[in-house]
Formats: structure tokens, sequence, C-alpha cells
């Protein structure tokens, strides 16, 4: 994968958490994702295709994404139900849209799918062994972990 | 979501199935998923951009995904092990590229992102509450059930 596609997701996930929820994320170390490990309890998928095809995943422990998203929509919320599912969603939706602007301006244009958002302690999320995927984990101070993945593939 | 798209799903599932396994699936009565669900064990998801977006997913309980994938790749597998993955990914991957096709001829047209393979027990995928989903429900004789997922929607 080109290494110029990853920065955009960085700066768009810095931009759309701290626009929707009022909190920055530090951005840790990247590194590929190999083999199959486990995500966290909720993540949210959106597909890519156009120039490039990919998905873009991210994925929340269930304690991160109950104070996230109840900042997001300004309600305490305790558990994953449809409103916590519909926001992660579209977080991961307005953080590849995000993308989507500074990679369009470097020639690479694509659409998304529609997110689809998995909940379920311990669930792994694998793409196909050929395409390779970057993890960019991030941290919010007093709040806790969470991860994008993003994964990437040139069309032959 | 227009009806007419749900066809070429129901035929390319069956295709594909019946190709690369040897075995041919009942299809069951379709209907509109309501709220959030437990899909099966395994599920391989798909994004599709272009004229319309959305996603789909097939869904197999474990028993029948092992005996499916043995029969595609000719070797017995005991567990979800990386060749599974691949293999379940690969058949959502077939089944809407031979969709797409048929799609493609009535003037729909759309790219594949990359699938996602989901494995845990009990996990749910949802989407966005203003996308329709439709289940297909397939039934094999000997060997158990699965499912198709196809959410589309229109860009307005």
């Amino acid at each position: 994968m080109n290494a110029s596609y990853i920065n955009p997701f960085v700066e768009s996930t810095v931009n759309v958490l701290a626009t929707m929820t009022g909190v920055t994320p530090q951005r840790g170390k990247l590194f590929v994702k190999q083999g199959i490990s486990p995500t966290f309890d909720i993540s949210a998928i959106i597909g890519i295709a156009g120039d490039v095809h990919g998905s873009v995943v991210i994925s929340f422990p269930r304690e991160v994404v109950l104070k996230l998203v109840s900042a997001f929509i300004g309600e305490q919320k305790n558990a994953i139900d449809e409103d916590v599912q519909d926001a992660v969603g579209e977080f991961v939706n307005m953080i590849t849209g995000g993308a989507k602007k500074n990679l369009s301006a470097m020639g690479v244009r694509f659409k998304l799918s529609i997110p689809s958002v998995i909940v379920g302690r311990g669930h792994t999320i694998s793409r196909p062994r050929n395409v390779p995927c970057i993890v960019l984990p991030f941290a919010i101070e007093g709040v806790g972990k969470f991860a994008v993945e993003v994964a990437i593939k040139e069309l032959v």
C-alpha cells in the first residue's frame, strides 16, 4: 500500500473525533496487521471502491464508545443500542469521507459503501491475505484507546 | 430499495455455491431485516459503491461453513482458520461480482470494496437505519442454513 494513503486517515480521525465529541485523540505508532487478531467490542466497517479498493474499520472498547457517543449525541448512553451503533457507523463514514477529500486531491478517487457496524465481544475482522492492512492506534486521555484499520489495494 | 435489485443476488448465490462447492442451495422466503439480530458464526461483508451504494453480507453457522469450504478447497477443515476466512471472503466477492454483471446490464453500475470477514459467536451486523436490508435465507439439504443480506441505497 502507498504510504501516502495513510496520513489523510490519521488527520481525518483526529478532526472527526475532535469535532464530534470534543476530545482530541493522540495517535500511537502505526503497524502492519499480521494474521487474525481480535478487535475491540464494537467495530464499524466501510468499503471503498474506485481507482483503488479497500476497507476502513474503526473499533472501540465498550466503555470508550459509550463515553464518546454520549458526548456526540448529548445524552448519557449505558448500553450499545441502535443509537450507539448508528453513531459508530457515522464516525467511520465521516472519517473515510474526510480522507477521501485529501486522497482525491492527490488523484486517488473512490466512492464509499454504506457502513456496517459489528458488535460482539472478541470478534475478529480479517481481509484477503494479499491486501495489506495498517493499524492506526489512538488513545484519548482519561477515556481509553481505539483503533482505525486501513486496507487499500491498487487495482491491477 | 428497488425490488429488481434482489433477484441477481439470489441467482448469483445459487450459481456460486453450486460451482464452488457442488451443492445447490434452496432459497427460502426473503424478508426485511428489522432491528439488530444476531447473524451466524462467521460473516463476510463487501461494500458496493457507484450509482448506488450499499453492502452485501453472507453469514454461515460454523458447521455449515466448515463443510462448504472443505468441499471448495478439497481439504477437510475442522476449524475456522485463515483458509476458511479467505474462502468466505471469496464467496461474498464472487456472489456480489456475479450480481454486479446482471445489475450493470440493468443500468445500475457500481464497484466492489475488498471483503472483510468477521468471526465471533453471536456477533451482530447492523447498517444505518435509513438503508433497507433484505435477508435471503438459504438451506442446503443435509448441510444446514446460511443467509445473504443485501442493503442497497440509491444516492440522492
